[in-house]
């Protein structure tokens, strides 16, 4: 018999309790062992809760309690969830967590304590919900050498542009629609402003790449600043706008991650991800690329990969995973995203359309222009072709010393 | 270090071989221990590979050679992989396969087998090729109650479809490019009559609900019957024809596996998946549905899920997987899928277009009347409501007896 603590009792806490009791008999199947749930820690009272004896508001009675072996932390924020993990995998309990703020900030430091005290630390559930994707990359690809990372990982914002898209709402419409359906909260910066995606491909790249990749390092760029005329240049392009989550690995060595707006061609397979949905891309020497798709959020699919990994640390055994990577904080590792080629999106305004068409074409060579609906005749929007960011910012500023003003851009992503 | 013997040297034995030596220091990393290749077992001569020295033409050597551990069987074929399979496992040497056929039909016994002797029997590269499923399947999702699998499984079919829907080439010059492109093989049964998605849905079944389901339990259709009229009226009906391989878990507990062409709206992610590339859907109680996409065969991605599973072999450190199910022989668990409510388009020919119009619609009631370029008048085609197949099958019948001739038929697949 292995006793579990869940740490927090929220949306994805008591989906997680739910979830147990429910397939109870099948996850002790495949745990190959008995297990149950002996504490809930929250500071709140739930007196007409099924599981009302279970619940604590002292973190120290499950850190002291040596019957617990696993414990679950679903109480999401970096602190004190931090300090409780900490502590019980300092005493050698196995945590799972569903908390991609923690493990962005501090993955490392909480595999390396985990390994020193010969017990585990997974995070499924931190990343696509309830999609396997961490245990993949980790365990099924493991004969690859991962080259990118690339996906759709937040849900607000891809159902943000989903409505922008097929319903034409603007996104402060599509921003208050999510709100009023709880996809979104109150205060919605993280995910909008691309918080939740980069801590996100920070976790996919510290595991594909070896090494941690910290979010202050990740350039990010949310969707806050895309309007319904990029949607419609997109889709005059054959695409449509994505928020992108992604990680490369570059022939030096280094890793290039990033988290912006995209414009994706609709032949791929990212672009059909639609609503809250998430999708993953992963590409490797051997595999080529693999998808991974679902729900990337939500109480039950996020439970589902919290209490995957309870049946794995069940079944650890007292011995601690190959799952781990290196420090990456002092390590010059990340490639400054403007040395990388793109191409770029580029919307512009200007007082003499053919004077500005005449630089536009002399400035980047071979564009491709687009049109929308309504479109003023003072303004152009046009692709650029593939070249070092840096540079297409150059050329930019020299054109806007020439009376023409950008007004939009976002960047394609080829993939 | 643990030592290797490969079985087979044909695509995927010398795809594993050389995934092995080219990325060795990353698997090693990954198994946590040294891991070498000491035979290649093959009836022929490779007198100028630079693994010359490892092979071997008596399957004994490698039996009786206590140094290995970890034997990858990816010679195809139910005879004689199955007696070296088995041999392997008696003496308690782990085995990994690529073999769909061997793990269809001997999968129980084999798993069987494998835990007695307290070694494992992987087969992560028997379906999908190198899209992880058989470990997220058994392992991220094992919180959930699976109700339903469904996929594209067969990637050279799915070739053939493609070229039907996408260039309206005929099914016979769409399998002669297959051919030639080394897709299809110069006797194609097994991937154009379904037996090969069949035997994959066989092995996700039974690992995902717990019983052995033979194939020749399982009713199979291929795609030599469809043809490019059935695809037009698909098109007009919004969707497209895929061979679908599914399995889904009845109210009385029940299993009703099926392998056919199928109708499927382009709404549904599958809709989109083309080529070779293959996709399979799991629905469960927790996660709703998830996607696994990717290429579900060739070389390099089915080493990678050969040597993925080596890899979890020589990690498993003589312990034994909870990966198993019970057998299925004698067990009355396979619904009868005449009994199964499905949609129908159906195709038909009649002789007095107004006197079928009308006998059709008081047959069926609210059909979907379907049209195609060049249309006979003779000629009509309609998707029936959902009802029970064996009831479509008498309505049918009751109007064959009236002068409507049934040309096509092709159920319409919903997930």
């Amino acid at each position: 018999m292995s006793k579990i603590a869940v740490l927090g009792y929220g949306v994805v806490g008591s989906g997680t309790v739910e979830l147990f009791y429910k397939n109870k008999e099948r996850i002790e199947g495949k745990a190959g062992k008995k297990l149950n749930i002996k504490y809930i820690l929250d500071i709140r009272d739930f007196p007409f809760s099924p599981y009302a004896d279970k619940f604590v508001k002292d973190i120290n009675v499950i850190i002291n309690d040596d019957e617990v072996e696993i414990v679950a932390e679903v109480m999401g924020g970096l602190h004190p969830a931090y300090e409780f993990v900490r502590s019980c995998l300092e005493k050698g309990k196995s945590v799972v967590t569903s908390n991609k703020e923690l493990v962005a900030a501090k993955g490392y430091e909480l595999l390396t304590v985990a390994k020193e005290n010969n017990c585990n630390f997974y995070f499924e559930a931190s990343v696509g919900g309830g999609i396997p994707i961490i245990r993949p990359l980790h365990q099924c690809l493991a004969a690859n050498e991962i080259s990118e990372i690339a996906g759709i990982l937040n849900g607000t914002t891809n159902f943000i542009l989903t409505k922008m898209i097929e319903d034409q709402m603007s996104f402060e419409d599509a921003l208050a629609m999510a709100q009023s359906l709880g996809y979104a909260e109150k205060d919605p910066t993280a995910d909008v402003e691309g918080h939740d995606a980069c801590r996100k491909i920070c976790i996919l790249a510290s595991l594909a790449f070896g090494r941690h990749v910290y979010p202050d390092k990740v350039h990010t760029e949310g969707i806050s600043s895309v309007t319904l005329e990029d949607v419609e240049y997109a889709e005059n392009w054959g695409g449509v706008v994505k928020l992108i989550g992604s990680a490369k690995k570059l022939s030096d060595g280094k890793i290039l991650p990033m988290v912006r707006p995209a414009f994706i061609e609709k032949s791929s397979q990212l672009s059909a991800i639609d609503d809250v949905f998430n999708g993953i891309m992963v590409k490797g020497d051997a595999i080529d690329k693999v998808l991974f798709y679902g729900r990337g959020a939500g109480k039950m699919p996020t439970a589902s990969a919290v209490v995957a990994d309870i049946i794995d640390a069940a079944k650890a055994n007292g011995t601690s995973s190959s799952q781990t990577w290196e420090d990456g904080r002092d390590v010059d590792f990340i490639e400054d995203f403007k040395q990388d080629e793109t191409s770029m999106y580029v919307r512009i305004n200007c007082t003499n359309r053919d004077k500005a068409l005449e630089e536009i074409n002399e400035s980047f060579g071979d564009v491709k222009y687009l049109a929308r609906k309504n479109q003023d005749k003072n303004e152009l929007a046009f692709v650029t072709p593939s070249m070092k960011e840096c540079e297409i910012d150059k050329r930019l500023s020299d054109l806007c010393e020439k009376g023409i003003k950008v007004i939009g851009k976002i960047r394609v992503f080829d993939f």
